[in-house]
C-alpha cells in the first residue's frame, strides 16, 4: 500500500490547503474591510495556484494507477481512492492560469455583487458576471471533454455527482405538474386561518441569542466553530472548525432564525464526519446535495415543524419580551405560510421548488446558448411571472441578483437544493417511522434521537457511498420524490 | 534586468503567501474557537512548510547571484535585491521539517499559554516553552553559523537589524545608570499629586467606542483594516490588510485604549507604505524595532500628552458619562504616574525601559545556559525585585508568563521594544522642532502635521534604508539614547 499511502499523505496536506483556503473566504465576506479585497484576491488566486499545481503534479497520476494495483484496501480506502482519482481529473484539465483566473475573478465578482445588489445595480454588474461565466464555462467545457458529459452536466456533477439533466428533467417535471395546483389549494386553505405577525424591531443582539438556543438545542459544537453575520447565510470552514452566518433584518426574526437553523444543518453534518479519516476525500461531506439535504432536514423537516416552536416559544418570550403574536402555534403557521416571495431563501417549502426550477431552466438555456448573460433578466423576470406570479422587472436586487451563486462561479449548483430537499424527505420519512414519537421529544428540546439516527445513519458514511446507494441503505429505495409530495400533503392539506 | 525581474513575481508570490498565514494567525487568536487548535496548528505548519521550500528553492540562490551582476537596478532595487539574499540565507539553513515543526509547536504553545496563564499554571506550560525554545534556538543556531554571529544576536538581528547585544549592553547600561534615580526623583516629585482614579464598571462596548475615536484621530484607514479583542494586543495583516487587536478590563479603561493606541501606530506605519512597492520586501516595514519605534511613537509621545487628553476628554465624557476624575489633566496625570507594576504592557514610560532590561538580560543567560527553562521564575523574580521592587514569586500570570512572545517562539525580540522607544524619541524631538505648534493642533483633534511629517520623513522609506542611515538622514544622528532621557526628564522633572 506503498503508493496509496503516498496519495493519502497528499491528500490530507491539500485538504490542509482547502482548509485554509475556507477560513480566508470565511474571513473575505465576514471580517475584511471592503479596501482589502483586491490584495486579498489577488492572494488567494496565487494560493490556489499552488493548490492546484500541487494536486496536478503527473506524480499523482501514477500514484493512482499504482494505488488501483495494491492489495489490502478496504471499502473505505478503495471509495477514497476513486474520490481522488476522480477530483484528479477534474483538476488536471483545467491549466493553472485559468484556474488562477477564476479565483481571481469570482473573488472580484462575489465583492462587486455585495454592494451592488444594494444599489439594485444590474447594469454595472454585468461584466463582472460576463468574466465569471466565461471562465467558469471554460473550467466546465474542458472537464466536459474528459468526463465525456455535455457542459451543464458537468457542472451539475461537480455538486450533485450520481445527478443530470435527464433525472432531473424527469424529477422536476414531476414536481412542476404536482406543485402549482398543490400551492393553490394550499393557498386557499391557508386563507381562514388569521396569522398574527410578530411586531419588531428585534434588535440584532436578541435575534442573535435566539439563534444560539436553537443551535445549542441542534448540538451545534460551539467548541469546534461560530456563528457570524454575512450578507448571504453560509457554511464554512471544516469539520474541524465549522464556521456559520447569517443576516440579520430588525423587522423581522424568522427568517435570519431560520437561515442559522439552515446552517446549523450543514454545521452539524461537517462535525459529525468520522474523525479517524479527517483530511481524506472519503472523510468529507458527501456531496453539496447531500450537504442541502442535511441544511434542509433540519431546517424544514425539524425547524419547521409545530415542536420546535413548541420549544423555542418560551425562549422566544423570554429574549423578545412577550406579545400576541408569539404562541407555537401562530409562529409555526407563520413560518408555514405558503406565498409567492421574490427571495428564494425567504420561501416557503412548495414555491421553493419552484424557484430551483426557475433558476435551473435558466442555466440550461444559458449553457445551450439560448441566451446570454445580458438576457438574464428578462429571462428571469419571464420565468418567475410564469411559476410565482411576481413581476421583477428593474427589481434586480429581489431577483436575478438576489443570490451570491453566479457572482461565485456557482453555476449548475441550484438543482443540488431541490434534490437535497428530496433526499431529507426521503430520509426523515424512514426516520419518523423507526421513531414516531419524535416530536414529543422535541418539543421537550430534546434532539438526541434524530442526532443519533443521522451520526449512525448518514454521517459515519461520510463519502464512502454513493447518495443513491445511501438512500437504498436506508431507506430501501433510491431517491423518489414521491416522500416529499407526501410530505407536503401530509402537512399542508 | 531578466532574474531581478523573476525575483520580484517570486517575491511577491512568498509575501501573497505571508499575508494568508497572517490573517490566519489573527483568526486564530481573535476568531477561531479553542477545539479547533490542533487543526489549525497542523494545516499552518505544512503551509508554512510549502511556504519554506517554494523560498528555499535553490533556483532563488542563482537568480540572486544572477541579478547582483543585472545592470540597471535602482536604489530601492539593490536594497530590496540585498533583502531577499538576507532573507534567503536566514531561511534557507533550516530543514523543511524543523521548519514545520517549529510552526506547529509554537501555535500549540500559543495556544496553551492562553488558558495556562489565566491559571496562573507555570508547571502545565514549562514543556511547551520548553519545546518552543529548543527548536527556536536550533534554528537561530543554524542561523548563527551563516550569518557568523552568535546565538543570541542572531536572534536580536531579525527584530532589530544593525543592533546586537555589544551595542544594546552600552545603550542598556546608560539607561541603568539614570532610571533608577530618576524613577525615584520622579515618584517623590507626583507623591504630592492627587490623581482621581476613574471609576468603573466600563462597558466593553463603550470602550470600543472611545478605542474607534482615537484610532480615527490617528487618521486608520477603516476602508483597510479592523478592530477586535484577543488576549494580548497585536496588529496581523499587511499594508493592504491591518487587524490590530486590544483586550478590556471593565474596571479601568485606559489600558485598553492605550493599547488600541499603540497598535494604531504600528497600523498607520504598515498603511503607510508606498503602494507600487506592494509585496516585495523593500515595500515592508522596516524592522521590528522600527515598527514599535512607531507604535511606541504614537502610544507615548502623542497618546500620552497633554493635548491628547485634551481633545479625548469631551468624547470620553460624552461616551461614558460624567465624572470627576475626566478632566483632561487628571487623566494625563493618571496616565503619566510613574510607579513599577507588574505588568509590561501597563507600565509607565520609565519603568517600562526596566521592564525590557530584565527580559533582555534573562534571554542572555538563557542562551549562553547560565539558566534553563525551569530557572525562568526564579531568575525573573530576583530581577523584578532588584529593578522594579515587585516580588512575583508564584505569581507566574503576572510575572513570567505575562506575555506572548516566548510562548510564540520570539525570543530576541524584547530590546526592539526598548530601541524602538528611543528611536521614537529622536524622531520625534526632531518633528517637534520643525512644528512646535502640534500640541495645539493636536488638542483640536489635527493629527495631520506628524502624519504627513512621518510619511515623508520614515514611512515613505519603507524599508529602503538601514534604521541608522535612516535616523541620521532624518536627525541628523544615529541612534542616541540622550533623546529619550532628555524627554522624560523635561516632561517628569
Amino acid at each position: 500500500m506503498n503508493a496509496y499511502k503516498k496519495l493519502k499523505t497528499i491528500f490530507k496536506q491539500l485538504s490542509n490547503l482547502d482548509y485554509i483556503n475556507s477560513i480566508m473566504l470565511w474571513d473575505e465576506a465576514v471580517m475584511m474591510a471592503e479596501g482589502s479585497g483586491e490584495a486579498r484576491a489577488e492572494a488567494l488566486a496565487m494560493f490556489n495556484g499552488i493548490t492546484q499545481k500541487m494536486f496536478a503534479n503527473k506524480k499523482n497520476q501514477k500514484l493512482i494507477e499504482a494505488a488501483k494495483n495494491e492489495d489490502g484496501l478496504s471499502t473505505w480506502d478503495k471509495a477514497n481512492l476513486d474520490l481522488m482519482e476522480k477530483k484528479y481529473i477534474r483538476a488536471t484539465c483545467i491549466p493553472n492560469r485559468l484556474a488562477e483566473k477564476f479565483t481571481q475573478e469570482h473573488l472580484i465578482a462575489l465583492q462587486a455583487w455585495r454592494h451592488l445588489r444594494n444599489q439594485n445595480n444590474w447594469r454595472k454588474f454585468v461584466p463582472y458576471l460576463k468574466r465569471v461565466y466565461k471562465l467558469k464555462r471554460e473550467i466546465a467545457k474542458r472537464q466536459s471533454e474528459i468526463l465525456q458529459l455535455n457542459v451543464y452536466d458537468t457542472l451539475i456533477d461537480e455538486y450533485a455527482p450520481g445527478f443530470n439533466q435527464a433525472n432531473i428533467d424527469q424529477i422536476f417535471n414531476g414536481l412542476k405538474q404536482t406543485l402549482p395546483n398543490l400551492i393553490q389549494t394550499v393557498i386557499q386553505k391557508q386563507s381562514t386561518e388569521v396569522i398574527k405577525v410578530p411586531i419588531g424591531p428585534f434588535p440584532i443582539a436578541q435575534q442573535k441569542q435566539v439563534g444560539l438556543e436553537a443551535m445549542k438545542l441542534l448540538q451545534f459544537d460551539f467548541t469546534r466553530g461560530r456563528l457570524d453575520i454575512s450578507h448571504h447565510p453560509f457554511c464554512a470552514g471544516n469539520p474541524a472548525d465549522v464556521r456559520i452566518t447569517t443576516r440579520y433584518n430588525e423587522n423581522e426574526f424568522t427568517s435570519s432564525l431560520m437561515a442559522i437553523c439552515h446552517e446549523t444543518g450543514h454545521a452539524i453534518y461537517e462535525q459529525g464526519m468520522p474523525k479517524e479519516w479527517y483530511g481524506q476525500l472519503v472523510g468529507n461531506v458527501r456531496s453539496m446535495a447531500m450537504h442541502e439535504s442535511q441544511s434542509l432536514l433540519i431546517e424544514k423537516q425539524v425547524c419547521s415543524s409545530l415542536a420546535f416552536y413548541e420549544y423555542m416559544t418560551p425562549i422566544i418570550q423570554k429574549i423578545f419580551g412577550n406579545q400576541e403574536a408569539f404562541t407555537a402555534e401562530n409562529l409555526y403557521n407563520n413560518i408555514t405560510r405558503v406565498k409567492p416571495n421574490f427571495i428564494r431563501v425567504d420561501s416557503d417549502q412548495l414555491t421553493y421548488q419552484l424557484h430551483i426550477i426557475l433558476r435551473y431552466e435558466i442555466e440550461k438555456k444559458l449553457f445551450t446558448d439560448e441566451i446570454s448573460v445580458e438576457d438574464l433578466p428578462a429571462c428571469w423576470n419571464e420565468l418567475n411571472i410564469k411559476y410565482l406570479g411576481l413581476n421583477t422587472e428593474k427589481n434586480y436586487q429581489n431577483g436575478v441578483m438576489q443570490d451570491m451563486h453566479w457572482a461565485g462561479g456557482d453555476f449548475g449548483y441550484f438543482p443540488a437544493y431541490s434534490l437535497g430537499r428530496l433526499i431529507a424527505a426521503q430520509l426523515y420519512a424512514t426516520f419518523i417511522n423507526s421513531e414516531p414519537n419524535f416530536s414529543e421529544k422535541l418539543k421537550q428540546g430534546n434532539f438526541q434521537p434524530l442526532k443519533n439516527w443521522l451520526q449512525e445513519n448518514v454521517y459515519s458514511y461520510a463519502s464512502s457511498l454513493p447518495t443513491q446507494d445511501l438512500l437504498k441503505q436506508v431507506t430501501g429505495k433510491t431517491l423518489d420524490p414521491n416522500f416529499f409530495i407526501e410530505e407536503v400533503r401530509r402537512k399542508y392539506l
